[in-house]
């Protein structure tokens, strides 16, 4: 059974991947902003709502780029590509968000701080109107590349 | 009914707080990571979870004071206090952050960013051991400062 | 006649603002992005000037926070408001941006690099299609605030 | 003809740069801060022209490696190289930026940001004396590096 | 006698200045680079050292602005003056580093990181040549303002 | 004998690694926190010497990652590892920092400033105890990797 490789004997290690193989990794994650009782999909107009995937999409891939920065044991690395996609469904923002880079350790992390970070910004975006909002469901979609291969969530569909 | 004070036209929006009056602001916010299956509590060491705990503080102390730099949105502030607290229970931790400042707009985003990014250090932190975890309730717990005065979640309890 | 208050003695030094009274600070400037020959308001649909627009304003608001991070000797300041106007030209993106804050030093830097950082995204995002762009008419529009009062460009329109 | 690759069906996406080889990437760029009717070479003594020089290749420099925290759709990128080049003309401040990379991606927007925020850094020390100075002709000047070989600015001298 | 005031019970904690007044703030903090056997005043031109205190000032200065997100419970600080002062004397380069602010807690450590940074950009510059250099006596020199008032150094000229 | 590579004819220059080969480098660097009178290791209970360290790794970590933004010179890169060993003894406590890479270029200043950072967050957390407490030895005590092979502090036990 797998250990907690960053937790040694009590003390917080970094994971030393100075000699791993570098290979193409690609992790997706998702968050989702529960509007309680507004539905968003009715309250924003088209330009609203295209505006509001627009400003969570710079929200999340520009904090996916901080990942080594926000999470003290996480490795800095040289991402080869975000992307981000929104659904706005009833009183639920769901985000999408899929990091690409060609590294000694995956990005699992960077995809979820990408998703959950562009939901901060969504919550931001809506929080005079939707009080009491919350974030749900902050989790790892997927994950290729690496010794462990491909991961998939087994029961959220892609 | 409020508004989407961002959201202005379908355009998004900075909100103008020049002419505010700067008072003591307050608030606090939670996450939780849902550890799956695996006994946080049983399976870590106290000296352990002490580290782990001390990890998710400064992780959740220095991406609050990042706040405006994440959220797009979001004004810069001088924060006066931050304090995060970490409770194992179970297959849970569960992360409480207040933030205060004196200011001219409150620090909800703050509290937010503090407890989320928590959450996210500590899934870093135990991910090789709970795969499939996942980030749940991140949710605004009390706001006190501004022309708005006190705010409580109705449900939860502090 | 005006000094030079950064170069003393041929020594680069940071104004002292400490005694100086806080008070409203505001400032409007613009930068130019010439596409050359690209009509860049017939070559991309509304929604995609929507699309950039809103990267333009988030690019340029993000920038002017960290003014202080970008030019050496500039203070790091509260800023209260910002704001970042767009308009599509024939082939030029015409770019205001507007800053406000209640400090003991004017906000004509950080307007100065959120119309420039926005231009610069403009340009990022077209720079495919629009080979040879160039940035013009970096300047500022507007001062006002402090001791010096209220500044307008004088031969150009706001 | 070329399309605007960062911008897909209206949308602002991130170009995928996984599976490029890396190679070595080199641009230059320019920006002119016009100080009106202040002759800086007159005005500022040698000394003072050395420490402004040094100033502008400081802010020219760190804000090139900051590339894809200021441009949202920006690559991180593991820079080998930076410099810039000050010369003062007249009412002139001219200023040239060359970056070096090893990567998958081309080093021209880290080349503009440097020589442009040098730019601002240099209005900054100047702006008590040059009211009304402007920033002018930011310009990419020569490319080198990647699928599309070497691409010099036609009109201009390097 | 005084407490560790950021270690209660064990735990590591941020001090609350939200009620506090604000006031004037001064700090002055040195650190000195020990060059070994290398002559440093001799061994560089009068040109090279006007440029290596330029680039150690902007360092210091840059760094200072930067302690909160250094110094893991220091509060974020609206610093109104930074002045860096750097002597060559033999083999040592001696770093002063002012800092002042209207706050509700002291600039202490940002005198510090800033002479602290200072020293490390000296080293980075000249290691090289003086292989081995160390950095020596990081000190609070002076400090002003606040409940505590004035505090000198006792044994070290200013 | 070695020359002065970031100091050229009087001015101040990045060495260009665009061309050299990629290895794996480390480096170790120590730094010391004096802390006068107090014996550190006596007034901080087993908790608050775990608590400190905490703060001291994670502080130090994340200002290694921070290196080519603190020092101007320095190339970013993409560490692999990091680690902090902190020993309290008597009225000292002893930081030592390695960083791992595989790069272009050596990680002696990552080192260097991690072990530094460290040092100030430790000082800055018993600085209401320890007045006039000092950072010393601030040094380099190994270095590998690149063409200038092993290198190792003559006098200091590593």
């Amino acid at each position: 059974m797998a250990d907690f490789t960053h937790l040694i004997e009590g003390k917080a290690v970094m994971v030393d991947v100075t000699t791993k193989a570098a290979s193409e990794r690609t992790a997706k994650a998702m968050a989702v902003v529960q509007t309680k009782d507004v539905m968003i999909h009715q309250e924003l107009s088209l330009k609203a709502q295209q505006e509001l995937e627009c400003v969570i999409k710079i929200a999340a891939i520009q904090a996916a780029k901080k990942t080594s920065d926000l999470i003290p044991f996480c490795h800095p690395l040289a991402l080869t590509y975000m992307d981000c996609n929104v659904q706005f469904e009833k009183n639920r923002i769901v985000i999408e968000c899929t990091v690409k880079a060609n590294g000694t350790t995956g990005v699992e992390m960077e995809a979820l701080v990408g998703a959950n970070i562009g939901a901060l910004a969504a919550y931001d975006m809506i929080k005079s109107k939707c009080k009491g909002a919350e974030i749900e469901n902050v989790s790892l979609l997927y994950k290729e590349g690496g010794k462990s291969g491909v991961w998939k969530r087994p029961s959220k569909a892609m």
